[in-house]
């Protein structure tokens, strides 16, 4: 990794990431939106769905997913924070948990800095339907 | 996008991520092996499948993926490249032809500045199993 797991770079990009599923578990749209970039780069593809380009169509979908009756309880596992310049890249497991079941993915967030804030620009959730590769 | 199309840096990372889709696509693994960065922060997430980090769990997977006997060909579309200073991210959508079927997948790419070399970091494939977000 080109960052130090504890320099002011990598805690700033974990609160951010913490920010953004704190927003999910909350169903808080107004904690959701201050997580992400406001322009056409932000990307978002949510698990087995296809890709959303710009904020105002992903805004839509945070919309409509945070206003679900049922949200997910999240417990991260095996999260690494890449931080190179003013680029920062999130991987981890998704462990949710919802009232009526369970379910595991991989994530992958990217953040940018903005002056001195690190704004998402994307999240892609890839869900795990098997045990092996091929 | 903070980045130029018709840039230099614009142009290294689109060949970088043509290169992982030919060498994929030609079951080269010294082409793979190219493309790749060989130390621990590599990532990659088969669709479907968990999370691999490290370039030797990455590497393995490669190795049985392009020693496949049906390999498929992608169709590339909806390609975006996002450059900031020496990370690069490249969103695309994955349109896969095999001679027994096809399939459509979102995908991101990321790549680093090595040198004079955008190597790749990681890669996410991410299945499309349905049409709306939800």
């Amino acid at each position: 990794m080109s960052d130090v797991a504890g320099s002011d770079d990598h805690r700033a990009v974990v609160a951010a990431n913490e920010a953004f599923y704190g927003a999910f578990e909350a169903g808080d749209m107004d904690a959701m939106r201050s997580v992400w970039t406001h322009t056409d780069r932000a990307v978002c593809t949510h698990p087995g769905s296809p890709m959303l380009r710009g904020w105002t169509a992903v805004e839509r979908s945070w919309q409509l997913l945070l206003g679900a009756p049922l949200r997910p309880t999240f417990i991260l596992t095996d999260v690494e924070v890449d931080v190179v310049g003013d680029a920062a890249f999130v991987t981890l497991v998704e462990n949710m948990v919802v009232p009526n079941g369970s379910g595991v993915g991989t994530a992958i967030n990217w953040f940018v800095r903005d002056d001195d804030r690190w704004l998402m620009v994307g999240h892609v959730g890839a869900p795990i339907t098997r045990e092996v590769i091929g």
